[in-house]
């Protein structure tokens, strides 16, 4: 299937061909600034939905549903008449044909190309690991982890082996970043609290969380005072916070820490990223992190007419470091790569070199409990908790998304209960 | 692993050994009833949650999301201390051991059995046709016809060939009865208002909708006046009716009717149930559909301490006709037997007849449209609608389920957005 002919739009016309990868944060910015100009654009994903990735945890944990944090790619540009979106996956780029090739065997010709496909887990080498500890990028892995984190205390209760009981029960979580606090502080609260009265074989408050970081402390990212109180506010909730300790084997059953073998029921991968595959196919310079190295208006160096933005791309900021892959960052570089591009498109104005405006860090610890800093300004506790609630809220797509997790948290603080608790994917256990 | 041990309680007692196979409607009553009064009890059940099945068309049709008609069980039951639960496959069943096998190799064994599995889509001798004609039983098959439906217009927006884009807008809906008729409506209004103005190169409010039904038809078991209104209403909706028709033949892509191949996207099974194969492991006496023959005290005769209710039993009701398959028989008679049950272990009072206490009937045909009927007396449209909105929101399980399906009831109401049309899993759109 040849859909050159399609994407080229009604008619001819002087407007070059756009193509963007990636409906998330960044691509989804860009997607609407150039349909707000009327430009006609092809928007590209592999899932039919916008995923609000800051919250995949919580339906990991069972406190949010994949309705409350996603919206269709469809709704979200529904407004926007240029612009079509295609459901598919890329499988390759032809930067010197300037062609992407689809997985069903179609191909999309483009003359401008916006790189948005963010990362995916890094297993620094060690892709065997994957099989035995689950990232968390996708609705299917927040549903994969949920669906094992359930069914081991389900095959607890059932088994009559104290030491299987016990591995069941042990979950690691490898990496101390704020994805890994935010998983071990909220499996500790599931099993503490909405657990603990459903059991009576097993006492799920007595679950071990193992949260194991490489380097010397959690969050690394934030000061030394917020790695304090996170390390203190998880350990209260029984967490076991393993700093300095670094992962040096995965397998079915079992982590590899410190030399010795630890039996697991499962391992929860928060550890590391690397840049979507993407990146690689385009055949531009890369990061080690496999990121594509883009000046400061987001342009591909020495090809004309690509752009790399977000998680993917590795932008400089202005102390020489690259910016974060943060949410933030992603959205403000598709706003600022869109309203560039449609003056360079339109009247040949330059493009303009991007600038990030820090809005704060904020990590989730529990219930009541965050750490949120920008720059001098640190707050932590009750009141940086409450404030990311709002935030979050108010930064859902749409509204009754927005109404319905504000119950669903209302209801949840008030009762300690999550109506996410569903097992809708068989699993074995043993793999 | 033997459960007999665990099972049989906190040291001896006088009290039998009871296990409730199955947490639906029926299941879940008795498990209360004999919760309430202390007595032990197991419960197995194949899912984590119970399901609120009347509303599981409307997840298939991404109306609502598995969380909002779904509750875990260990939930509903937690405050019965001395109701037990497992989660596991009941593999066989011995009734003269009065024992129960269970998938992993486990054994549960029982001096009371209470069988209520409730039913399974019946393909009328052609198993065959389940590979290609998805039936609706569990959140697993909603999302999976949810999926379908949707990636299938995702497919047609690809296409270039005419054909293949009017078979993947095609959908056959086999059966004719409340279930048919709701997920023909609900698929008419999905296609016609929420996905209208989403694709660019097709028009989704063109979809087909086939609803077929062998009989003379539609809803048999309503008035003439009922089936009447619901097929000028489906046809109101665009939904071509399709009565005195019997399917000859389901394959990959085509529906045969009428001695002609029709290609269609997908088909969705709701012509027929038939009882769970655990009916017929019981070795019990059964009706044609598979179901076990009860008394009206829904013991089963011939096997001292077995009992069977729900979509699983055939009860006879005063009429000498069977009881209907409705979910508000199931309760009842999970009420009635606890209840009797109850007396029976207490002091010996003799098991007591069911009687089944009609509350109407209703079936949803679409938007503003439903039909009530109780005896003589009979409503259609707003009115009729309206009370079944307000009745099925009062039947949810939690409080939290009860206020989120409200208000996206209202919400879908005003917009016509269906907030749940997410495809979480991937499907090979030519099987």
């Amino acid at each position: 299937m040849d859909m050159q002919q399609k994407t080229s739009g009604p008619g001819p016309s002087a407007a070059p061909r756009i193509v963007i990868v990636g409906a998330g944060f960044a691509g989804l910015e860009v997607a609407k600034k150039l349909g707000r100009a009327g430009l006609e654009v092809t928007v590209v994903d592999r899932e039919n939905h916008h995923l609000f990735q800051p919250l995949l945890y919580q339906v990991a944990t069972a406190g949010l549903s994949a309705t409350d944090i996603a919206e269709p790619i469809r709704k979200v540009l529904r407004g926007h008449e240029s612009v079509t979106i295609l459901l598919g996956e890329v499988t390759g780029i032809d930067a010197s044909a300037r062609r992407i090739s689809l997985g069903d065997g179609g191909e999309l010709a483009y003359e401008v190309l916006v790189l948005a496909a963010g990362a995916v887990d890094s297993y620094f080498g060690h892709d065997e690991w994957a099989a035995h500890a689950a990232g968390l990028k996708t609705l299917a892995d927040a549903h994969h982890i949920r669906s094992r984190a359930l069914l081991a205390f389900e095959e607890a209760e059932r088994t009559t082996d104290p030491a299987e009981q016990k591995r069941l029960m042990t979950t690691a979580v490898v990496g101390g970043g704020p994805t890994g606090v935010e998983l071990a502080g909220s499996l500790a609260e599931l099993c503490r609290h909405t657990l603990a009265d459903d059991f009576r074989n097993i006492a799920p408050e007595n679950a071990r969380i193992l949260l194991i970081e490489a380097g010397p402390r959690l969050l690394a990212g934030f000061s030394n005072e917020a790695s304090r109180y996170a390390e203190q506010r998880l350990r209260r909730l029984g967490v076991e916070v393993l700093t300095d300790t670094a992962v040096e084997d995965v397998r079915a059953g079992t982590i590899r820490i410190a030399g010795r073998d630890q039996a697991v029921g499962h391992t929860l991968w928060a550890a590391g990223v690397a840049a979507s595959p993407l990146a690689a196919m385009l055949g531009a310079e890369t990061d080690k992190g496999g990121r594509v190295l883009v000046d400061d208006t987001l342009a591909v160096p020495g090809m004309p007419g690509v752009y790399a933005l977000g998680d993917l791309a590795h932008c400089p900021g202005p102390d020489g470091q690259p910016v974060p892959g943060l949410a933030q960052v992603a959205k403000q570089q598709g706003r600022h790569l869109g309203e560039s591009l449609v003056r360079h498109i339109r009247d040949g104005s330059p493009l303009r070199p991007f600038r990030y405006r820090g809005r704060g860090n904020t990590a989730i610890v529990g219930r009541n409990a965050a750490v949120f800093e920008q720059g001098r300004f640190k707050v932590r506790g009750w009141f940086a908790w409450f404030a990311w609630v709002v935030v979050h809220v108010y930064l859902l797509v749409g509204f009754q998304n927005r109404v319905q997790v504000s119950i669903q948290w209302f209801w949840r603080y008030l009762t300690y209960e999550r109506g996410a608790r569903l097992v809708t994917e068989k699993d074995d256990l043993r793999g």
